[in-house]
This record gives structure tokens, C-alpha cells and sequence, in this order.
């Protein structure tokens, strides 16, 4: 084989993410404590219930499991997930206003597909998920940032961007957000989704965390708050069931519904109709909540001792406080380098993510992101004493 | 619930296909006879078997199937690809030139995203995958179709095409082509593989049916001559194991594959681990090769018995006689319109898809597809007589 001068498309400039993918690699090293990744921990994956469900549901239905399905997805799943929707985000929803995707992240790229055309802005959270600028780069978006605090975005901040910017989406994570692990407040949504109808400007709402509260209230999703139908739901159930089952869901108006399965229809036809089974066996046979409790107590001692331990480290300026999801958020004093910091603490064997990484503005050197699911209670005292001795040495 | 009144991306004005779909609505009508789709017949679904290699595999490697995948394959279908690969279609690939796919769409998809810029020149040979035709669609590419034969695509016109249009790829179906049933002569496939070369073109070459042959000697795949590495081969288990499943492949170029992968990532992700782990079990297990036989067995007589009912059919031109695969190719006399017949067969239970609407150029309204894997016997003699009969009494 020689080497072949392929011609790559100019959306392909911007995709790059190679730096990301090396600490990640690096992160799944065997022995190395990870606060890197966003994965559930092990116990929280119901490998024995999933075994019982695939095997009963594919002796049930397996003609129609294994055959072709329908892009908009299974209709068993497609008729259960309005109730779901009502009960768990409190947005009123249709069967015809349902698209199964193969994961959420899959939501935002069809939206992105159906609506933007290169130099389109959208706007986003900074800091915001790294995944989801990646893609709006693969549509050669251009991402406005909009200023957060711990309750979330900044509202006058956001209606100033659509002002100006009168942009095709906003793409936000409402609950326990990644990075920062904080929420939108109550009055927040209600703001989001009211600028949203007035400034005509489509909202992916991420919300795969949601489930994952540990303390304080439930809180309504923005599609909640949503009249006029410019809200998009993204769900996924890849932190409440399994994210190697790639199952995420999209609601919203249905016109825009359509144009997305169209998309669909031509990048993967549809999402796998077993996977699809298995989560809608969790919905109607009363599954779930007990399995979130479940996990939920686990994820609360460990996000508790994470806390607790933060409070004793040195030279922190700020970490935030989240009442769930998996990610806490800190920021060094001014002038420490998060990127210097990972370098000492990999040599140590601990793995986190630079925070810098996050905006897609830049800066931001003194910021790193922490997750607490994926390590037991022994691991994050022993990480984060490790964290803490390698600030202490800090220049 | 108002109509939002939202501004889609301009890839979208050419992406409808709902003509397409309600016929394809139509068929799946309970006790219609249906020569129009291109799915499985129920009996080559294998229910049981999958129901016990899920369970065992999520008992056996549950923890790590229900986590979050890599982005390039489950690492046990990854390392079992070649093999079957080498075995199947006579290419060498190693481990690094694979990458698995949600389903063989989801390849091309990736392909053109990394590679083709509104406006650039995608071959095809005429009359094509619908499918394709919609991806590419949805990527604005400019597809200039190829003149193709009953032994594919003319490689006078391809390299003249080529040559006039500097293509940033080439899609074509090899073997028991999508919609035709004819399959590329052995000495063409070299020379494709050449031209590729000679032009700098990558070729993407879905071979889905390579497997599903009745009759006549395997014929090595493209990617078999390719030296330099242009071509891309996109495999896919819908046609043999199961279409519900989605598991696809890209083996190529590991380079390209590499920039596959990055808008893999912020597309799906990764393919679900799960079905991965079902499709390696048939791979390692040795299971693939009797269910092929067994199935092909089947196959070989609904496609026997279609083409004799076709012999007997009136006012027909010409008709295909594939060696394999699901379909049937066929021209009526001039200036008889399959629309016109496909009207009256409907009304009378039968659906079939009328040809024209494989033609990137338009016309050749005078053709039409018949499938004859997803009907039985009895269904397939009743359905061509109910044909033959509209054929008959047409204006």
C-alpha cells in the first residue's frame, strides 16, 4: 500500500479532537484513577436484567426485532414514550412528535443536518459539552458562546446573542450540565423557551442527566415551558439503562420531526429495533425508577465524598455544587494551568479533562472537569489526594 | 401547538422521497402481495439463534456491552472482520482498515461527509440504490450517473466520466446490483479498481448481496484488485443475518477510515456494542456460513419461479437473470408506463417499485424492480399471474 492523496471536504478542517481522544486513551489505562470520561460506573449497568429482556423479547417478537423497522423508530417504544416524556419532564407530547435516534447525540446532529448551513450561527452554553462542538464543527456552525453561572445560562446574555447572531439553534444542557454539573434554573426555562418563540430560534435541549438528581427538586424540562413547538427535547437512556445500546430519542414538533427523519433515513436507516426493545421493556414494566434509585444512591456518596474532599484541596478558587449527573466543575486560582496540572497527575496516575477544552472561545487554562462516576469511594480519595499534593507543587 | 414557521438548511430542498414512501406504505398493507421492498423473508431471521447468542454474550461480556463503546468497533468484531473479510470477498485488510458501521448506509454517509463539498461530481451507475441516491442528495453532491449493462457498469463511460468530471468517489453495488440483479463482469472489476487509481477517485463499493448467490462462481470483490488503496468496501450483515440488527462496514484506506471515524463520533458515537458482539458470535462461532446456505437454498427457488412466471409474462422487453441476490430487473415494451401499471396491480394487491425512480436522469419509464425475497411461493405465482394480467390490459 502507498500512501493515497485523498481530496477531504472543507467541513473537515474544523473536525479534529485528536488531543481529546489521546488523554481519553490515556485515561483507560489499566490502574490509572479516570475523573477523565463521562461513564457510568460499572454497577450501574443491568447486564443480568438486559441478558433476561433480550432473550425474552427476541423469542417474543424476534421476526420483527431482526426484520427492517420503521426510521421513526419501534413502534412499541414510540407508543410508551409520550407517558415517559410527561412523567419524567413534564412536556405533553404525541406519538407523531417521537423520533428514536441511535443515541442523543444523533438528535443534535439531525437537527444540525436539517437546519444549518455552513456560517449559520448557533449558540451554546461555555462552557459547553465537547461533543456537541464537534458536530455543530462538522456543519461548519458558527458557534456563538453564551456566558453561564451556576443557575445555568445568562439570560440577558442569550437574548443579546439571538439579537444580534439570529441564530437557526441553541443547543443546552438544562440538568446537571457537562461540564460544569449545574442546572438552569426554574425561572431560567421559562425565559429560555419564551426568547426562543420570540426570536424563532430552534432549542436542542439536551437533557440526558436529568434522572440522575441526588438532592433538591425535580425540575420541569424548558419543552415544559415550550408553546409554540421551537423546543426539541434530545433524551437518552444511555446514563439510566446503557450507553453501549446507543438509544436516544427526540421530541418535538412533528413537521420538524419528519424533515429529521428524512436525514435519518439516509445516514442509518433507522436505530436497531432490539435496542429500542430492551429500553422499552424498562418503561413498561416499571423498571427504571427502581434501577435509577439504585444507581442514584451509589452516585450520591461518591459525588459526596468528591465534594467533601474538594473542600480540603488548596488553591481552589471555585467548584460547583451539583445536585446530580456525573461532573463537578472547578476553577484553579487565577494563573494555575489546569493543562500543567493533568501533566504531574497522569505521571501519578490520575486523569481529568483541562477545562479549557471546554469553551469554545479559548482561555479558561485555570479550569479543569471532574467526573466521580466511574471510580469507586477508595479511588477518589486516593485520586484526589493524589490532585491535591500536585496543586500543592504547582508553580 | 402553532406551526412554527422554521428555515431548513438548504440540503434539504433536495431531499424528499415521499413519493417512495407511501408506496412503500402501501406494500406492508396486511394481504398485499409485495415485490417492492428489498427485506428478508421472514424465515431467514434467525429469532432463536440470536435470542440465545444475547443472552450468552451478555452474561459472558455484559459489563463491557452495556458501556460505552470505541468509536472504530466492539475490538472482538473488529479483530474477526479480516478473516471473514479475506475469506468472503478476497480483499486483505488488517485490523486498522476496518471500521464498523450502523448498517452499510451509514458507511456511504461517512464517506461522503469527509469527502464530497456541495456541488462536487458523485458517479453512480444508472439505475442505482435509492438510498445512495438520497445520501448523496443530502450531501448537494452533483451525481452524474453512468450508462450500466447486464454486466454493470460500461467502463468506456466510467472512465470518460471520470476523466470529464474529476469525481471525488465512485458508489457502485457489484454484485446482484440494487435494483438490476446483475452483478460486474470479473475483468471489469479489475478495471475499475485501475481507473480508481488512474483518476484518484475513492470508490465506494456496497456489496451486500455478495453472499446471496443461487448460482454461477463467487466473484472476488473490487477492493480485491485495489493496490493503492482507493477502494472502500461497505459491508453489511442486513442481507444475512438479520437488517434489524444494523451493523454495517468500512474496510479501506486506514487513514480515511481514521477521518470516518471522527464524524462517526459526533454522528452515533458508536455502533451499538451489542449487536456487534451478535454478529461476531455468527463470525467466530462458524455460524454464518450454514445459515447462508441455508437460506440461499430458499431464495434460489422464490427467484427460479419468478423468472419463470416472467417468461411466460406478455409485452415484456427484456428481464434480468441474476445469479443471486433479491431482485429482478425489467422493461416492458416501449411507451407502456410501469406507473400506469403499478396503479392498476395495486388496486388489484400487488406492489411492486416502478423503475424510473432509480434513474438519477429521470425517464425509462417503461421499468420496474420485483423482489421476490420477502413472498412465498403460492404469493409469488399469484402475485406474477395478477401481473401478467394488468400487463395484458394496458392502454
Amino acid at each position: 500500500m502507498v500512501t493515497i492523496d485523498i481530496s477531504y471536504a472543507q467541513r473537515m478542517q474544523g473536525l479534529s479532537g485528536s488531543a481529546i481522544r489521546e488523554l481519553f486513551a490515556f485515561s483507560a489505562k489499566p490502574g490509572v484513577i479516570s475523573f477523565a470520561g463521562g461513564n457510568p460506573g460499572s454497577f450501574a449497568l443491568p447486564d443480568e436484567q438486559v441478558a433476561q429482556i433480550a432473550s425474552d423479547l427476541l423469542r417474543r417478537d424476534g421476526k420483527a426485532i431482526l426484520q427492517y423497522g420503521q426510521t421513526e423508530g419501534y413502534p412499541p417504544l414510540r407508543q410508551s414514550l409520550p407517558g415517559y416524556i410527561r412523567q419524567t419532564f413534564g412536556a405533553d407530547v404525541q406519538e407523531d412528535q417521537v423520533l428514536i435516534t441511535t443515541g442523543s447525540m444523533q438528535g443534535l446532529d439531525l437537527l444540525l443536518k436539517a437546519l444549518v448551513n455552513p456560517g449559520d450561527a448557533v449558540l451554546t452554553e461555555s462552557p459547553a459539552f465537547l461533543g456537541a462542538l464537534q458536530a455543530m464543527n462538522s456543519y461548519q456552525a458558527n458557534i456563538v458562546p453564551v456566558r453561564s453561572d451556576d443557575s445555568g445560562i445568562d439570560i440577558a446574555h442569550l437574548e443579546e446573542m439571538m439579537r444580534r447572531h439570529s441564530p437557526k439553534l441553541l443547543y443546552i444542557i438544562p440538568t446537571f450540565q457537562n461540564p460544569t454539573g449545574c442546572s438552569l434554573a426554574l425561572d431560567r426555562r421559562q425565559q429560555v423557551a419564551e426568547l426562543a418563540a420570540k426570536y424563532r430560534v430552534v432549542v436542542a435541549e439536551d437533557d440526558p442527566y436529568h434522572s440522575l438528581r441526588y438532592k433538591g427538586k425535580h425540575l420541569p424540562a424548558i419543552k415544559a415551558f415550550d408553546r409554540e413547538g421551537w423546543v426539541v427535547l434530545l433524551g437518552s437512556f444511555s446514563k439510566v439503562v446503557s450507553p453501549g445500546l446507543r438509544v436516544g430519542f427526540m421530541a418535538g414538533d412533528a413537521h420538524l420531526l419528519r424533515r429529521c427523519g428524512v436525514c435519518k433515513q439516509c445516514t442509518d436507516v433507522h436505530t436497531a429495533n432490539l435496542n429500542q426493545g430492551i429500553v422499552d421493556a424498562y418503561l413498561r414494566g416499571g423498571l427504571l425508577d427502581p434501577h435509577i434509585s439504585r444507581i442514584c444512591g451509589q452516585y450520591a456518596g461518591l459525588m459526596d465524598t468528591m465534594l467533601q474532599q474538594l473542600a480540603l484541596t488548596p488553591r481552589i478558587r471555585h467548584f460547583t455544587r451539583p445536585e446530580g449527573g456525573l461532573f463537578i466543575f472547578v476553577h484553579l486560582e487565577e494563573g494555575l494551568q489546569a493543562d500543567q496540572l493533568f501533566r504531574s497527575a497522569v505521571e501519578r496516575g490520575v486523569a481529568f479533562v483541562p477545562g479549557e477544552h471546554f469553551y469554545p472561545e479559548g482561555g479558561h487554562h485555570n479550569t479543569l472537569r471532574l467526573n466521580f462516576s466511574n471510580a469507586d469511594q477508595a479511588a477518589i480519595l486516593r485520586g484526589m489526594e493524589i490532585l491535591s499534593d500536585c496543586i500543592k507543587h504547582m508553580g
